[in-house]
């Protein structure tokens, strides 16, 4: 289909900028020489992911069972499922491995590493265990020099579960905006997990993977010594996030939303569109950055920017677009955006935008649209 | 399944609440002789339609063609599609009325209006449209006094098409917090949209339905004289947000997010959950009401309020539960919350936290858990 005749809102991803984001991200961790593990979470898109492993990707990264399921399902074994794990889970993680999934699980407490421990005892099963390190404090993670890192070794070395590695997230990058901060907070994110893994093999532990990633470290790392493989998500698409954080361009955001122009509010200076939060998710990740785009940048079908206007408010399916600060309209609204006007909005948040959406519509150089479907629930 | 056999993250919907809020809501509307017309984006649940329907609901009100498809194919006829319809659903919609949907379109513009009739020409076919009319300044709609109202009004008649009442919504209840502030909004949405279907009569045009409601105005109205009908949605869960702005009390809200405890962050009091954005949604709605209550309120297995504490952060699978402010801490976090320990977190707006979920685990008070599918997309 085109892209004018498809419903909206749809979530439309520009194939080409697509592909240009995964070769760009692979190139450079083939030239950093580390392996790298795309985070699906982002996409939960199949023809996204064979189109990241094709270009060199080694393994996926989970964020929740089902992707596992569904992307094992699909032919993909290596799989890291990178949220410690609650132990009710563990019975259907158990029976991915059983199935022949390469499944490895996370672990960043004593608590949770016991309960792994016990389930492997009373099930003689075991399962391949990472410990998180927490290298920035922004969330979970056991730091490099703490006790509870040793412990955590120690209880599921004994416990018969095998220690593969340490990962780590330094998702504090998502709040800085200079080369030279991501440059520092990748090289911090490096040296403490390869401090980590230093550490548990010190100690007798086994410690093969260390893996480290969020999208800007990735992009800003200068080396990776020690490092065994990388993680990224929201490289795939990027959005005005990512933007704000520098290290994409405009021109690199492959989602956004089709909406249509459903009316005006012309003594206020509003276009009603069809895109509210349903559509574009309620992430106003850019409100706290250098510049707040609101709930997102609209531009025209051909993909132009529309830096005049933003999508200053969401209703449910209501999408407030009004002029930016300092915007001149030169025409009055309903000229210049007739009822039935269709436009793409960039989003903020691509991971949050596009789980609003049961499929991608996939467009093409040539301007087809082809509907890849994505998933949600656990 | 009983409760804690559930996986986690999953949305539980408290039954018996819910049946309360239902005969509450439309106790009040028969009480003030109007019919009710439940907004079902809230939900998009068959079971929960089912019991407003069964409680004396006259019809449905929705936010997208593919609530109205879906309902219509359960059986409802009357729908109101609540939002001003792009020319390019059109033929979606007439395909409903064809199949013997008594589908009801808004418009709220010249350009709209011109649409559908330019589409009802082509077709030989016609509409019922509502005109939206805007009580509050806070989105959509003609104001009652505005000359486009009749304008509207004689483009629809003129072209054929059926004119078959006017719609508000006073959206701008949600700000506020007063039962006096409310009560005169739920008069200023009556009385505006009383009078714009009187200026529409007056002009010799049909006017027959006069549909008003929020949540928050259908439940502080005193008098409802001239109204036909009115719409809400909300109700059916309530929510923190609908608790601020003071229509519902903690214990009626009938929506919570199942939840599990996978770690801990001693030195910061952090316990984590498996209960991110993806689970709660991103909305903030009580950020800036007088109780901000981060992305949600936790409560202990059994529904109890844990007060002293807050779901101050969430990452896409991670949530970060903290202390509120003023809290004292009795005990260790690893003993007052083991790994694998299960809340429930109440979520600032039930519409966005419901919308994460592909079905909601229906807790009926002898504590058995059912499957409610939803649906989203558009």
């Amino acid at each position: 289909m085109k892209l004018d005749t498809l419903d909206t809102p749809a979530a439309l991803v520009d194939v080409p900028r697509m592909n240009r984001n995964i070769e760009r991200m692979q190139a450079r961790m083939n030239a950093l020489g580390v392996r790298f593990r795309p985070h699906v979470k982002t996409t939960k898109c199949l023809e996204v992911v064979r189109a990241q492993l094709a270009a060199g990707a080694n393994g996926i990264t989970v964020s929740t069972l089902k992707e596992a399921e569904v992307f094992f399902a699909a032919g993909v074994t290596d799989i890291l499922y990178a949220v410690s794990i609650a132990p009710s889970k563990l019975p259907r993680a158990l029976a991915l491995r059983q199935r022949g999934c390469d499944l490895k699980l996370v672990v960043d407490s004593a608590g949770a590493a016991v309960e792994v421990a016990r389930f492997c005892a009373a099930q003689r099963a075991t399962f391949e265990v990472w410990i998180e390190v927490d290298t920035d404090g922004h969330r979970s993670g056991i730091s490099p020099e703490q006790d509870a890192l040793l412990e955590v070794g120690r209880i599921l070395h004994d416990g018969g579960v095998g220690l593969g590695g340490v990962m780590t997230h330094a998702g504090s990058s998502y709040e800085l905006h200079t080369p030279e901060a991501l440059a520092a907070l990748a090289e911090q994110e490096r040296a403490g997990c390869v401090r980590a893994a230093q550490r548990l093999r010190d100690a007798g532990f086994p410690c093969e993977a260390v893996s480290v990633g969020s999208t800007p470290t990735a992009l800003s790392a200068g080396k990776l010594d020690g490092v065994s493989e990388v993680r990224a998500g929201v490289y795939v698409f990027f959005d005005l996030v990512m933007h704000n954080v520098g290290v994409c361009s405009i021109d690199d955001i492959a989602l956004s939303v089709l909406t249509t122009v459903i009316g005006h509010q012309p003594e206020k200076d509003w276009v009603i569109l069809d895109a509210g939060w349903m559509a574009m998710s309620r992430d106003r990740g850019t409100s706290k950055q250098m510049h707040d785009f609101g709930y997102g940048l609209p531009c025209g079908l051909d993909g132009t920017p529309l830096t005049d206007w933003v999508l200053s408010s969401a209703n449910q399916e209501h999408g407030i677009l009004s002029p930016a600060q300092g915007a001149q309209l030169g025409e009055p609204l309903a000229t210049r955006f007739p009822v039935g006007t269709k436009l793409r909005i960039l989003p903020n948040h691509a991971c949050a935008t596009g789980a609003q959406f049961p499929e991608y519509h996939a467009l093409s150089a040539d301007g087809e649209t082809t509907v890849w479907s994505r998933f949600h629930g656990w």
